[in-house]
């Protein structure tokens, strides 16, 4: 029997937010290749002799080149195996799940993607923070903020982006944050409502209200992963549940 | 026991995509009030005796409105139940989950917001059509086609935010479609490639592949649920796995 591989998205955080399609290819898996960010619980769903390969990028130690992952799914695949590539959030919000589907697809292997709880649905959930209502917001706008200032030309138009749309998303967003603050304050009002909210879904989620204004003040609070979150709706926070 | 209401995203409409946190609610329900667009099997997981209501909302028949919906939440956690509010995709995202959450809480009922995968995650990994790509996108917005154009004031500048952004997503663009093409040609290129996926991740998806300038040639195709996508990543498409 010829070697499939599915691409998983594993979810944010909480071990139960999965899909049941998900957990089921966890089940049947004889590779399993894992990244940092999920939830670990994950893995003892997977069969008694199942592989566990991780090949988690940690900053500085690049044992796991998006290369290596790619061979690695390959060579696997192509001994027949039923391979898990199992991704944090969702594989094709930032996951690069879609660049190894197509290296897979095109080497002729049998591949297929389930789709996961990406931090931009589970931030807005267990923050309290909708990214849309029929009052406050009616668009949003998802960015990195690793490609935001980074290059000389700056693929990502941030300010520009957030002077139309009423909420804006940014992820990856901690390491450039005083530049991206900057940035934004030529674009929407300093009293604007911002959140961050870090390690969303989990026992460690923690949520910080600012506004543009006052946001360099909490910079030294953050860490990755997070997602900021930057408009009105923000203000819905204390009428709705949320986890922190 | 006092009552709890979990508002909980069923998914796109394959029942699989039910988060395992979504179907444990579900299987411990003594009421569940479920929406038009769910999938019917996951009702098959209730208690013998869950009380099963549906408040589907279709058109031209208004039976329950969203004031009809949330009395009957509230009427039902009194009753000291565990009571399930069934929706489509994701409660947050064009969901008016936030507007029941926020109604109950007003009203000191214990709510519990459970995640769901969007269409906005799913119809981008079953049509093959990935929203972020390090070549092609790095930002994409998110806008609803139903308030778009209907508003003497319009909310949603449409135009605008497709010109600043790499990819741009509509929920709900079938009925205004041709105002909305038109409303774009004045922001980006004739020749930008648009995707209208409908009925995303059920056995009836299909997909159409078009451009801005030949859209209105497949406007009687059309029918919802469905999602806009308007961006190069569709470039992509022939490369990734895909349903239809």
């Amino acid at each position: 029997m010829p070697g499939k591989v599915y691409i998983v998205g594993a979810g944010p955080g909480d071990p139960e937010l999965i899909t049941i399609k998900g957990l089921n290819a966890i089940k049947k898996a004889d590779v399993i290749l894992y990244d940092r960010l999920i939830p670990k619980k994950l893995l003892e769903y997977a069969k008694a002799n199942c592989e566990l390969i991780y090949v988690g990028k940690e900053r500085g130690k690049h044992t796991y080149t998006q290369e290596k992952i790619n061979n690695l799914l390959l060579e696997k695949a192509k001994e027949n195996k039923i391979v898990v590539r199992l991704k944090g959030g969702d594989p094709y919000i930032f996951g690069r799940g879609e660049e190894e589907c197509r290296f897979l697809k095109h080497k002729g292997i049998d591949c297929e993607v389930i789709p996961g709880i990406s931090s931009l649905i589970a931030a807005p959930i267990f923050s309290g923070i909708p990214l849309t209502n029929r009052e406050l917001s009616s668009s949003f706008a998802v960015v990195t903020g690793q490609e935001a200032l980074n290059k000389k030309e700056k693929k990502v138009k941030i300010a520009k982006i957030a002077s139309c749309v009423d909420t804006l998303v940014i992820f990856m967003g901690v390491k450039n944050f005083s530049k991206i603050i900057k940035e934004l304050k030529n674009a929407v009002d300093d009293s604007t409502p911002m959140a961050i909210i870090m390690n969303a879904s989990t026992d460690k989620q923690k949520t910080i209200i600012t506004s543009l204004s006052e946001a360099n003040k909490i910079i030294k609070k953050l860490s990755p992963p997070a997602i900021i979150i930057i408009g009105k709706v923000i203000k819905l926070r204390n009428e709705l549940w949320h986890l922190d």
